[in-house]
């Protein structure tokens, strides 16, 4: 079949567009290009029925005759379900790509750092080895939440540990004992035991906690001595900076 | 006098503007709205009469009527003649402050990550601490890397380590124990005693090296194994990603 053949020839491009961390603005000048110019623009779905955060951040900037492609990642700890849930969004993303269309993937933050489109990247090109995939680096969380705090996230020759959450609290000691900076990403479920382990190290000074940084829902915690407990949300990162010595902020 | 009387009321901002790694298309559209509505742009001043990695990214998206304030940070170790210098550097922007003008200073990858601006809002915090400073997140050099190899940075439940230089070659192995993820800035001096490390630990399948990432002269290389000795540029970056289990990448 002649249009098969010629498809064959011309794979489109799968893009791994960052889009930042709330703000729209906080999106690059490579990443709404790609956004502009692409007729098929991906993004994970929200849930309960709301839109997504990467969908909320590139609305603005998308053009009617652009279709949309929510793609379902569900939340759950099910490796069969997540792979089952894999296989099918790489399926419908590559009935575009195999056609010689190119489909932009819109993820917040940025798209290598704990980013959904990795399992999606991972998922198609063990399906399909000729998959092209181009990543557009972005803003993630812990630097826009160092900018919103007006805090050098790190300076000279500080360490800097990330944890993606916490599945024990000795990790989190550990980092501390070793690290200057330590950065905890999802702290919502476990920040209770955690302001535990700031009291016990006198840390209440160095501790900086953000929910949904740069979005206009932004809520910056300064004194968590305060507040032994807290209901966070999903988007929520506590910054500890142990620097020796104590430097002025804004 | 009626001029200062009025200044003093109104001081003007000093914007920290993160341009990213190189490619000036990696810069946000908050950073550069900010960078073309302000009249006075400072960057850090480049070395044997080049310009700087900041001034070469934005030159594009300057006009003639702007005011370029190129500042000398010095490289040295002596913690007294940096201090002088940052003193002189934040005198030198807040004449335009005092007077209630807008100075962008524009840095290369996050200006809060290893940033020179740090130093900058420091001083000047400590000097003048009723100065009005703004931070804009941007592309920083892990996350700018990762890209360029096809890499997740960052997946799963993995820890992060990001180490600024390496002052002792435990530093590292301890690391390495203990993080899947490991990057290294400022790999160049420390290269040959690196590479050792990796072959001990049989890395090599693990190791990703970066010169100049997002740039045109971005150079990558994928098999460390050959590679003992190495010349590298000031700005080459190396991610050790100990993943249980190896994945393709492209």
């Amino acid at each position: 079949m002649v249009s098969d053949s010629r498809n064959n020839n011309k794979i489109g491009t799968l893009y791994g567009v960052s889009v930042g961390t709330g703000d729209p603005e906080l999106i690059t000048i490579k990443a709404l290009k790609i956004l502009q110019n692409t007729k098929i623009i991906a993004f994970p779905k929200g849930i309960h029925n709301q839109k997504g955060v990467a969908e909320t951040i590139i609305q603005e900037y998308l053009q009617p005759h652009q279709q949309k492609l929510s793609l379902s990642f569900p939340y759950t700890l099910s490796q069969e379900t997540l792979c089952v849930a894999w296989e099918k969004v790489s399926l419908e993303v590559w009935q575009y790509l195999k056609k010689g269309e190119n489909v932009a993937f819109a993820c917040e933050g940025d798209i290598s750092f704990y980013s959904t489109f990795t399992y999606l990247a991972l998922t198609l090109q063990k399906i399909h080895p000729e998959v092209k995939i181009e990543r557009i680096a972005g803003i993630s969380s812990p630097m826009a939440a160092a900018s919103a705090f007006g805090l050098p996230l790190t300076m000279q020759e500080e360490k800097l540990v990330i944890l993606p959450a916490l599945y024990s609290l000795q990790e989190l000691e550990f980092a501390l004992d070793w690290a200057e900076i330590v950065v905890l990403m999802k702290v919502a479920s476990v920040y209770a035991q955690v302001w535990d382990i700031l009291a016990k190290r006198d840390l209440f000074n160095y501790a900086y906690l953000v929910e949904k940084a740069t979005t206009n829902q932004e809520k910056i915690y300064t004194s968590l001595r305060n507040y032994p407990n807290l209901k966070l949300s999903y988007f929520s990162i506590l910054i500890i900076s142990q620097r020796k010595h104590l430097v002025s902020y804004q």
